[in-house]
């Protein structure tokens, strides 16, 4: 038997996105190790066992989790466990769950969203009020959850204090508070907080918590801080063709990931490129950085015709074809020379 | 960093379920080769590229593969692109779709399913014929599809004639065939075919290749043999939630598998346990094998009492709770001194 | 302005169905009464309101009425409304939800229908239990209510006891029982019983009573007989698009069937007709009545020839392609002549 | 036999909706013509196919009518038959189908609403154009049709110009148009233009032409432009619980309504009855007009503390709970006298 062939250079990193990235050494030698011999499918073996105590250390007593494989998966089942079959959900216009999962939760979950504009991605009580009506009818679908995302998909973070305050008005109102973690890390890299100080401590019910942004090969944890608050997750998670059958390897990477501090390792790492990303372009001619750098991405606008070439020296996208913003996204695995690279490179272009 | 702690035996392997296995080493290896590096996300990666020419080697010239997470996924998504908005789907009553995905394909996709009985699994043309009526009508959902599973939940294998009968049906009554082949590899092995022979040939328009019961970490894929049969398979991928971020690590293992012989290594040493182990227990006093042995599964009747006890010597489930009928499953680490073992402890308990 | 121009002969019946028929006259001018002026839409009227206790009365304090459009849309949200999003129902295979609703139940609810054959049509303990299984696991949906049809879709009546027998059998298996009684009142004509001791006395949960089919316009009432078995009813209602914004003429119709005895007037007098036609053709050369008639319709096997020439004395379907079997309805228009007639026809034919 | 009890009073309107008023006395002669006698069910009869050629003449050579229950199903059918599973659809912020439908495009179609916010519930090129992106790609919903709303929810009308331009966006970035036709008629009773004028002429797909609101008991119709527009329709009509099948009731209604010109007769009658509520109220102290009067709604604020009492006189709704803005809608039995004396009232109030 052949070795299998490598079809790609593992030394060629971009921009594009930290899904972009591959799997960290240590969360591949997790999986490696859950490996030989039978255990239960569907859940019932060791691992998943032992990342309930994982999942409780770090985000608070009572903290259950749920393996899920995609983050789409995640979010939807979440919402879906949280709310009746009529509710609706307020979310930020800007929302992955709004903009970038094809419908999943309308097609999947027959959930109506109802999206709020915000500059910056982020939601506050005000926000939300004016969008926050006609509970008691059958006419419009009742405001029943929150969901908003942390780090945003423009890059910022919510403070503890901003979420305290969603989470009052949430609650205040009869909704349920969903956070979509994607890169939760992230963000309490960012803030200096603990998982559970960004998550039970300020009052959300759920989250969804991201594990393939962060070096995973694959899964995510859908975690339930309220108790009560995911009804009938389990039958959902089937039903939704989220429930991985090995599912011992979704667990024993996320008892890799946060049983020890490999979360907050490649988060912060990840930040800090970004954050060195974003000083290295701020003030190039005709290069402004739009969004605050709170995470691991950098939203910027770059002078007519930059965009092409400079992706011919690493990949990226456009995000923005309106505005024509473009988004840089830094992984685990960026290292300082590719920022610096990177940077260097737009100089000469924009020269 | 501490290494990552081993929870479970990596000896202790039962006859739970093909599911209940790991990773085969070779795959394990083919995800470690494909990692590294920044790579296209959802599948703009040239491992799922170069997938297309392998899966066109093994199932016949125009076949077109689309990587999935699980199996449920597959056949959901497979069936919602096959046919519009109000079909319905003949199945067999013993088919996974049926009975173990929850009402997936109902809540999902929306999809009526018209479930045959059948004692041995296997649909045939004259049982479909009893439920395939009201074409043209408003009232009852129009049957445009057939499902079959290969090898079947009650592991009995489709010869080619056998499902070359039921695509003929299919395609004279303006129906499409769809093949469940989550055990298609081991149908394979047993009747010494290839893929193609088994599919492409003999009319199939789709196939869900199961990957994870055959040593995959996850993964199947969705294989279209006809032009145009998966109709928006991609948008619906997404929108169901079964399009992985990361897929080079799917497209990777399906590669491992698929490009040297490793898919009939392991399906037909599969195969050999699971008649190893008939050889040994039939004839025994009290035992009956209830199906034919022609993949990786036993079906037996034990005598009463003997259920409980022989479980605490190797795991494996009650399949019929009516019948007392038990599955037992081989999977490609299963070895001879595991079946001779088993085989001798229900000697034992006979006594 | 010119009259409307009548476009049919009102004087030709036939015995396709009891919804080929038009209004009764004693509805026609309830309509007429409850017209004019303005009152609260949705339900909002003095109508709806009274409709509550004339249900009470019919169905047994504690009865609530929930007015719907149509048979299809009584029965979708009553199931809907009884169950979690991930529950199955069971159900007589010949149940028209499941053979006549074009899988509204599957595409509207997401429901998985669990079909049980069954020669008359009715569903008893025994064959519930061989489908009722998996209850706590996640993979095959599972069973939480139950449906069946009064009278059934092969004019077959349930007795009191038999549907006691059957709620007896769900309720001890936490499962609801939910009665599609698009035909109620020919089964309670025919047994001689209340609406009360046929539902309410016998522990159904709910009930979806037909209008339409005795003589509405148009009309059904989803009936609430256990407290909370209807979880949500009326924001399912309006989100599945069943919520007449001019309610006020549906329950002003359901008043005027249920307030006096118009009901059991009808359904008693198509009973009747529907006997007279049984006891007419009953022992002609060649002809079979295959079903008791219990209710309104008959059901027979005619000699080979017979159908298309009887079909145009009067109009009437083929219920079965396979075994040729013909269905007759009457309705409360049928008469005596009509019926005496078409005896007499069949007569002449087969000579 | 008692007559039926009248509930309510025939002499009392408000101002609340179009449908709390009742049934125009010719459409109720027009159901009474119908009745009587036997016809097929389920649109197999007289009054559904001569509804064919009424519509043509209305919107044009080719159009098609599909008679429906409610307003929402002929919304949610209309768009889920214009686009595949996966695609998603543009709409006013303000348009029924997002504010008022309980999330039945979502929750029965699957469909992803795009909302835009629009001050006068009106879209145009310009504002449609910013969510016009991300086609062929998998990962937003794919924008494959727009729906406006005429008159819109806010009481004003597109011009033919406005939707000529609007269609002409739609179908160069290959999406279909419908029209929410709840109040067609009003609009082309203000703009004094043929329904073809305003549809089919300026390149409209499909569009839902409203009944109830109009004086119909009940009933609306779907109605294709362009041929293809609405792909499966019959079916889903069926399968989302929308088909009536004493539909000749329906279309015996519709007929009355669209052959003569009662449509127009009843539109034009409310629309003015509207124009002389805003002429009356314009100027009094405190009131403001805050629409464009171009149909049979008027939008308004009034002084704090004015609202509860004016609503003893007659009834009316708040529209938006943050502006305290009312909405007063007129009906074709709006008398002149009720106007006035709510003017005055008002009057009086404010004195």
């Amino acid at each position: 038997m052949a070795p299998p062939l490598q079809l790609h250079d593992p030394q060629r990193r971009g921009f594009g996105s930290d899904n972009q990235s591959g799997v960290h050494p240590e969360i591949l030698e997790a999986i490696a190790t859950a490996n030989g011999g039978h255990v239960g499918a569907y859940g019932e073996d060791p691992y998943t066992e032992r990342l309930q105590s994982v999942i409780a250390s770090r985000f608070g007593e009572g903290a259950e989790a749920f393996p899920v494989l995609t983050g789409t998966g995640g979010n939807v089942i979440a919402l879906q466990s949280m709310i009746p079959r009529w509710g609706a959900v307020l979310c930020s216009a800007s929302a992955h769950v709004n903009t970038d999962e094809n419908g999943a939760v309308e097609s999947v979950a027959g959930i109506k969203l109802l999206p709020i504009a915000s500059d910056d991605g982020k939601l506050s009580p005000e926000l939300i009020h004016d969008q926050s009506w006609r509970w008691g009818s059958v006419h419009r679908g009742e405001p029943l959850a929150i969901t908003i995302t942390q780090t945003t998909e423009l890059g910022t973070a919510y403070t503890a204090d901003e979420i305290a305050a969603v989470a009052e008005y949430a609650h205040s109102h009869g909704m349920g508070l969903h956070i979509d973690g994607a890169r939760l890390s992230n963000a309490a890299a960012h803030l200096g907080l603990s998982l559970k100080e960004l998550t039970m401590d300020v009052g959300a019910d759920t989250v969804s918590f991201g594990g393939t942004k962060n070096g995973l090969l694959f899964g995510e944890a859908i975690v339930s801080l309220t108790p009560g608050s995911l009804h009938g997750f389990s039958h959902l998670r089937k039903a939704d063709m989220q429930l991985a059958s090995k599912m011992r390897f979704i667990s024993a990477q996320l008892i890799a990931l946060l049983e020890g501090d490999l979360w907050l390792r490649s988060a912060g790492h990840a930040n800090a490129m970004a954050t060195r990303l974003a000083d290295g372009v701020r003030g190039m001619p005709g290069v402004e950085v739009t969004q605050k750098v709170e995470g691991n991405a950098v939203f910027a606008i770059l002078p007519p015709g930059v965009f092409e070439k400079l992706r011919q020296v690493a990949y990226f996208d456009e995000w923005n074809e309106f505005t024509h913003e473009v988004r840089w996204v830094c992984s685990f695995d960026t290292t300082e020379a590719d920022v610096d690279a990177f940077v260097a490179a737009l100089g000469e272009l924009l020269k």
